[in-house]
């Protein structure tokens, strides 16, 4: 089977120190406040960044070490194929969250909104422009009606 | 240096078959169809996509060889960090596109607003959930004003 490998480009700091209590979603922990310490090799990667408000990081649920082709939120009632959940527990284990960037300072970036866990490697961040989301009717299948349970949830509900 | 390794769950069919004219994003590509074809292996993950009219797609940019720190858009004046860009000459040559689906047929999944290239490894398929997105004010640093230089111009065009 093909194997894709990438290195980290640096680090999240954040106040959960495992998988019990993060929140789910960063759209459910605007108030926490974390960083992301990039490598000293990558930091002219980041030169203008602190324009943006916000940014998009990948990066890699290193705690994980099971995946399931199904996910069951705590907060429904049934299972549902994890790629139409955001359930760590992925094939392949890759998050993606929006954060709000407060400030650039040399090679750390100061987060809020952070829902990852401390020490989480980071693959990759892009300025997050909203001008690239779809416009018009976007449907939400089995999410619809339940978006304040997704976003209030933590980790460890269940 | 600590690697991650992913496995592909599919692959990108899509009418552009080498880096030259595909447009740099998904939202200037509204009307190209092509389609996500998931190994057999990962297709009980698909369950309930179907009711998503958007998917976040995360992909391998697989011809990129080589990466810089830097970018130039060639529409605009200078340089930048590439983390402050969408370039896919990066560190870790990961993309994210939000597309539209517009249908799931057993293990193929039929989208439009496809910026990919043929052939690109498909790391991870998330549920698209506007209500993930930031509120209020949002900052897009140097990109103000050149969002229709941005969305409209394709690789190739310096």
């Amino acid at each position: 089977m093909e194997t894709i490998q990438y290195h980290p480009i640096g680090w999240i700091v954040s106040p959960f120190k495992d998988t019990v209590g993060v929140p789910r979603q960063a759209a459910g922990a605007r108030d926490i406040r974390g960083k992301i310490e990039i490598l000293d090799e990558f930091a002219a990667g980041l030169r203008d960044l602190d324009g943006f408000s916000h940014i998009v990081v990948v990066f890699h649920f290193h705690l994980v070490t099971s995946s399931s082709l199904t996910a069951h939120p705590p907060w429904d009632e049934r299972d549902h194929g994890v790629f139409a959940t955001r359930s760590p527990y992925r094939p392949n284990p890759i998050g993606v969250s929006i954060v709000c960037l407060d400030g650039v300072d040399g090679s750390v970036l100061r987060i809020s909104g952070v829902d990852m866990i401390d020490g989480s490697p980071v693959l990759d961040i892009k300025p997050y422009i909203p001008e690239l989301n779809p416009r018009g009717n976007v449907k939400v299948g089995w999410l619809a009606g339940k978006m304040d349970g997704m976003i209030r949830s933590c980790s460890g509900d269940r």
